[in-house]
């Protein structure tokens, strides 16, 4: 433990991790573990999408799917996202290419215009506050979480609150505590599966207690359920307790909003998003889209089912994808072990999904993503995972292994971690520039 | 004429349209004239679409399109729409499969938001109304116009102020009057080219004027330039004044906003979309969209790149258009003459676009639109082409021959000039229910 160091070893320490440092930024490397991108080999997985339908262009209730029309998507892909979700094809919708679209239209469709019938906007509804404080529409954030779920939030004037995301999820009685508290929060983010960055799961009961969430929550309240990484395991398939049937039982249906896509199955820019919630939230939703679009590209739709025709075919293809993520995994986790015997950094291990949460000492995580750009590796900025980009501990980092090669990986970790030790051992000796 | 027929005459052609009406009825059609859709076989022109990509996922500059990214699209897309809207690549967007909802979001980002830095936002800057009227957001509308684009305005709560639509466009002078009495009057919708019904277009003058409007109008004023048949020419390209480069004169590119897409091009629900404007407001819309996508399907856009490498190749593929949807605008204008020596009709007769607007007695559009349902006609709704679908004098009807047969819209159209007939002399006798 470097807590345990002498003085001595601790200068033999930092010695050697400058000169290995200096050593990374002579080489002049470029390297990037900012973002969860696929990489080309798992995109190649789906390049049987161009071409596949050889000049049958209906669908399998006739629809001519280049032509205008169908705001709900294509029944076969409607089923294959509900499949995803564990829900009801018929509440579910399948859309364009950004799952991050749909997001944003349903949490601005609820603030702005409303989804629970007129004068039903989040901010028509705003209500005074027990304690006095500023009446402001809130989200609750579980945190270390996903930047772009913040920057909508901000994006609406939404004043973001940070929760904890433990190894099972938020602590349900935190979030109830929050809700009954202020009846102005009416939204939480959850990532429940391969939770981005942390890669936790929910447990059973943290997706029941939340799925009960909206009875003692303000009006209009919803359930963010962002399952982004809902078929993303590195190896047997991990369940998820399906929320569509905990709401069902909760009476919440309407107030739970689950999304997927397939950006990380097929093409991470040209996949299908979908959408789910109950049958009068779904159809408030669908006159907002009404408004502004006459049909997602069903084009595309049917590519994606001629491709994945069912579950199984879906599950075949993530064994492909895990296959090849999840040597990046095993070589990025491998490489962190360095940093075990130091003791001055914790992490996430993962068994899907795309990210690795670390946690390095305090106020160290942006001068270890600086020091790491000028060694030749970028990584997501510090305080990313927070709201408004702002980390109150400036600890968190989210390593994105996924998208260079095993080679890259292997030599970004090696840089990383010589300069997490770099930064640690400069901190101890004081040599950081304030 | 009808109006000089004796009365004899009149019941003669009275009895005669009931005879034609009532063996329509009984024949049980079921014809389609209500949305411009493109026909299979123009949709047949672009099936080389799917498959053409040959594995080969790399657009000009590198870039893996299968992958996240490039919010403003490839640069070879953004230089066909700059070319179709006669602007500058670098201040154009390629984007989903949707101009509309590239509409939405840009009135969206105006109204709620601000595209002209904090505190910009319509809803924000509301002004007292010289002659005390109320304050509310106000948009020019000229009508006939299209639907979907007073749909806009009624989701965002925009008020729509009807303006004529002459033979060359709105009339400038009007408009400036407008636009300088209220400052609250934030748009202009147009349709500059084979206009959504009337199928005029805009002459020089007119282009000029409605580029120099932004000067007389309230702050952060848009003209919404909807150039959907940019390329739609049924016979020789016709041309129409660029707005850009008149925009640049008036120094009002910022106030300009121009869309365009391949809807009617390639797959019309597949297609690709366009949006370009002056650097500022273009940086501050792509700012909005960054808070709900990450980028637009670029898969389809480089498919669309290689279908259409140029403006030749898309002039050549919309002659085949025009080969296809041409005979049938002429079948509907020949069958609209059988109603010109009695004079109860006027109609438009556009060289080029999707629509046909016609103008029946005062009071029988909507009589007209359910007598034709009932003989197996269906039409686009009575009013539709006014704000809110309320037209005072209810005499416009929009024609759309393009998606049904040549044999169908001869059908449909024999059905819909009896019927025009025997509404018009119901009126007559008195007749109409009332």
């Amino acid at each position: 433990m470097l807590s345990e160091m002498t003085e001595s070893e601790l200068h033999e320490l930092h010695a050697g991790a400058e000169t290995r440092y200096s050593a990374h930024v002579a080489a002049g490397l470029n390297l990037d573990l900012t973002r969860g991108k696929p990489a080309t080999d798992q995109l190649d997985l789906a390049n049987a999408l161009d071409g596949l339908l050889q000049g049958d262009f209906r669908a399998e209730d006739g629809t001519d799917v280049r032509n205008y029309g169908g705001l709900m998507g294509l029944t076969e892909l409607r089923r294959l996202g509900a499949a995803m979700l564990d829900t009801d094809p018929e509440l579910t919708l399948a859309g364009g290419n950004s799952s991050l679209t749909l997001m944003f239209q349903f949490a601005e469709a609820a603030a702005l215009f409303g989804l629970d019938g007129p004068g039903s906007a989040w901010r028509e509804t705003l209500r005074e506050v027990p304690d006095g404080g500023p009446r402001r529409l809130r989200f609750l954030c579980p945190v270390p979480g996903y930047d772009r779920h913040f920057t909508i939030c901000e994006r609406l004037a939404i004043e973001m609150i940070p929760v904890p995301l433990g190894a099972t999820g938020p602590d349900p009685a935190e979030l109830r505590e929050f809700v009954r508290n202020d009846p102005n929060i009416r939204g939480i983010w959850c990532v429940p599966k391969y939770s981005n960055p942390t890669g936790i799961v929910y447990d059973d009961a943290t997706v029941d207690a939340i799925a009960a969430l909206p009875n003692d929550a303000g009006p209009g309240f919803r359930v963010f359920w962002d399952n982004a990484y809902a078929m993303h395991d590195f190896g047997a398939p991990l369940p998820l307790a399906p929320i569509a049937a905990a709401a069902e039982q909760h009476g919440t249906l309407e107030h739970i909003v689950q999304f997927a896509s397939t950006s990380k199955i097929t093409f991470a820019g040209g996949g299908v998003a979908f959408m789910s919630t109950g049958p009068a939230t779904m159809a408030a939703f669908r006159e907002h889209l009404a408004a502004m679009m006459i049909g997602p590209d069903k084009v595309n739709q049917l590519r994606h089912a001629r491709l994945l025709p069912d579950l199984d075919s879906l599950r075949e293809l993530m064994r492909r994808h895990a296959d090849l993520i999840r040597p990046k995994f095993e070589v990025t986790l491998a490489a962190l072990e360095r940093l075990r015997p130091l003791g001055i950094a914790t992490w996430s291990e993962p068994r899907g999904g795309y990210f690795i949460s670390l946690d390095v000492q305090p106020g160290l995580a942006s001068v270890i993503v600086d020091m790491a750009a000028r060694a030749g590796v970028r990584l997501t900025p510090a305080g990313a995972t927070w709201p408004l980009g702002r980390e109150p501990m400036d600890r968190n980092l989210r390593l994105a292994p996924s998208y260079p090669t095993l080679g890259e990986v292997r030599q970004a970790m090696d840089v990383l971690v010589d300069t997490i030790i770099l930064a640690t051992t400069r901190q101890h000796f004081g040599l950081l520039a304030s």
